[in-house]
């Protein structure tokens, strides 16, 4: 039987989603949980491969289990043996052929900077403590020339072994609540450290600090060495995932 | 010379305000620092001493040093001997006769609920977890009930050794995202434990479990074992005090 459950997990103590020998991961967690309830190994299958780091209030994550669980056994049964930092919000029971990496026709991510000069110390865990003012009107004109279909090179990882790095992002918001900014970004899927990258050269092209002069010259020159350091994982979190 | 500083700091991990012996409080961190800059032991005096697990934002203190300090000098140097939960956002030289106590005219407090049925990770340290759906028409209602001056006996601590217990609350706004609902709370002053018993009676009330009938009688009977458990410290946090 194939079931699909939503998580969400402060990423803060994990090694990112996927599987890793040494370190615990979000999928180490999770699959130790099905193993409990199953019996035997479960494989699992996430929409997005959250980095170390990354938070989660919406991961949609697909796996097959031998028995038949109900909707409620099956959450309670799962957040009965995973830590109080991974909770699942919700499980069911799907079609056999739904598959949440695969399946996954957009996400949408937010990511959240702290600009004040001191950090704020409740914010400390969830935003990125980005100490300069940044020019919000300015923001919002960059932010619209990301929004598109671009080949996004120049905001991924230089190994990146995809087959195409073109994406659609297909919307970005932005929230302003006195020093802390949240940008919200919708796509149809997003390259490794894309978001991440995405704001960081939207606030060194702010601050005219980019080597670069504009958000459009880093999408047409496709070079990651025109960016600095992608934002810090701790800003990020996952927040929905569409089929 | 007279010092005021507004102090943002995480309460999870300190036995709230007031100096005591064993535990590590608040004040305590706070006078610890101020030795190492003055060299003897300073007293502080704060605007709301806030109770063990109990944020702050905006909470202000004043204290008397012997050296002149700039603004900017002062608050790094406090910075530099503070942990990372406990930051100073401001601080001024001030007037000889300012006392953050005495001298505070209102105060304004948040309170976070999560309503959802599962608690969500990112929210555990700072929401309280409510498990059940509130009518936020009745909410807002009831809320304005509060509103005003009142006797609050019923909402504070039986052992309660203040002179009077009438107090002004002068607004109470509500936000809702989603599962997570936000109470604001602003007067002249709150006793002890009163915001917490003020949510605790307006989601008894709210969902039809409370040992009176209203927030009226609540307040017209003024006995604290009408409403059960205040609400947890963790979903409350001193945003600011104005003089």
């Amino acid at each position: 039987m194939n079931y699909r459950i939503t998580l969400a997990y402060d990423g803060t103590n994990y090694s990112g989603w996927q599987l890793q020998v040494i370190q615990s991961t979000l999928q180490g967690a999770l699959e130790a949980a099905l193993k409990r309830l199953e019996g035997a190994p479960v494989t699992t299958f996430a929409a997005g491969r959250t980095d170390l780091g990354v938070h989660a209030e919406g991961q949609v994550v697909s796996f097959r289990l031998t028995k038949e669980w109900s909707d409620k056994g099956l959450q309670r049964a799962l957040n009965g043996n995973l830590p109080p930092d991974i909770r699942v919000m919700e499980a069911s029971r799907v079609a056999d052929n739904f598959h949440a990496r695969a399946g996954a026709k957009s996400k949408l991510y937010r990511y959240r900077i702290f600009t004040g000069e001191v950090m704020n110390p409740l914010w400390v865990r969830y935003a990125w403590h980005y100490p300069y003012p940044l020019d919000l009107e300015k923001l919002l004109e960059d932010s619209r020339v990301l929004v598109g279909t671009h080949d996004f090179t120049a905001f991924t990882v230089s190994d990146c072994t995809t087959r195409t790095r073109v994406r659609t992002v297909t919307e970005i918001r932005i929230e302003c609540d006195g020093e802390l900014l949240t940008l919200f970004f919708s796509g149809d899927g997003f390259l490794r450290y894309q978001v991440r990258t995405m704001v960081a050269a939207l606030v060194e092209v702010n601050r005219r600090r980019s080597r670069a002069g504009s958000i459009a010259e880093l999408i047409e020159r496709r070079d990651r060495k025109l960016i600095g350091a992608s934002a810090p994982a701790l800003g990020l979190t996952l927040l929905k995932v569409e089929y």
